[in-house]
């Protein structure tokens, strides 16, 4: 079986509900799903494992799924294995990649969703997708053993894209400057997609996907704007 | 001889030169210096070395101040031990700490600032003033051996911090959540600094300066607004 990925920026729209804007792209995604598997280690604001997964059930119900958190089962890896969807959400990516790789989860996440397993991330869990989590915008609140990820993608994912406030008096670097410091040291593109963009998988294509562009970014060039319905499989 | 820091939020203000706004505590905190010690690492915009050290030189000969890069010296150690006062300039924290451990700097630099070598920390080099860099707002670029820092006073820095946008669309976490998360899983105490405001820390007493007000949080406490001039010596 071939790849089948949805990576997006975010979980949720300012003026919607959890998962909302995304749920007719998830019931075809996941449409040979009764079950999905939840991944809830980026544990946003410091939530539960079960507070987390709790939120994501809800959501998912809307479509008719059921979710059961990996927390939930004795060997992670066979669960990851086993499993007909798989989600992994949002919130801190160092945490979440701390984890994946304490719980012995990156090497069978990796297989699984290279092998076919519909995959969903948002924000931590789109991060992950990539390269590496270099181009997270999280606070290193816990350090993983590496910043090495699935690679289900050729290149890295930069969520929550934001254009920079030309109105703003904060000199803190903006995001585009960030990304630009990455490239002094690093020469994997990076993708910047913004609220309400995703990226959808099928294979070795890979077509950006909502109303906005996103913004393209290669080491020693000018930074392009990918029109929505673009096929970036040439990102690499 | 005891500690004497300044930990500045960041270096420049939006309507100010390069270390401005600063001049005029920097005459009085370098008064006994020939020559300032810089340390380039983190290198903003992926800028040089060299061309870092004569932006810093060009700022503080308006205080008849001689700047020296480190990387013109053969033995990094033995240059922090000899310096007058050292400057540590923002930029990528990751990249910073990677470099200090890489040229054996860090204890080097621990004992000199702790030894009362005046120093100055701006953005990047005021977070390592910290007992680590976690609470840093820059991207994983480059991985640092360690997280831990300077530990020269007894909290974290988060510089350039950032008021919530109550009118921001934009669903990425704001800095008051992200340093909640760093608090799920660290109990370190993090001062917020925002722009315009620094640390003077005299021996083992630390005053908050500037006109601004800085945020403090506590682990599992509700965050608190301390006024200029306060003596926060107590954070621990």
């Amino acid at each position: 079986m071939s790849k089948n990925i949805i990576i997006a920026s975010t979980s949720t729209l300012h003026d919607g509900d959890y998962l909302e804007y995304l749920l007719p792209e998830l019931k075809i995604h996941f449409e040979n799903c009764k079950t999905i598997l939840f991944i809830p280690f980026a544990r946003p604001s410091g939530i539960t494992h079960e507070e987390y997964t709790a939120k994501v059930a809800l959501a998912f119900a809307k479509i008719g799924k059921v979710v059961k958190g990996i927390h939930q089962f004795d060997d992670y890896s066979i669960a990851i294995k086993n499993a007909e969807g798989i989600f992994t959400g949002g919130g801190n990516t160092f945490l979440l990649v701390a984890q994946l790789y304490k719980k012995d989860c990156m090497i069978a996440l990796t297989e699984a969703v290279k092998n076919g397993t519909p995959y969903l991330g948002t924000s931590a869990g789109s991060n992950i997708c990539g390269l590496s989590m270099q181009t997270t915008n999280d606070m290193p609140i816990v350090c993983p053993p590496s910043f090495k990820t699935l690679g289900v993608i050729s290149f890295n994912i930069n969520p929550h894209y934001l254009d920079a406030d030309l109105l703003s008096k904060h000199m803190g670097e903006t995001r585009e400057t960030r990304i630009n410091e990455y490239h002094s040291f690093n020469n994997v593109p990076v993708l910047g997609l913004r609220e309400g963009s995703w990226l959808k998988v099928t294979g070795d294509k890979v077509v950006l996907k909502g109303n906005l562009t996103a913004r393209l970014f290669l080491q020693n060039q000018i930074p392009v704007e990918i029109e929505s319905e673009t096929d970036i499989s040439y990102v690499k």
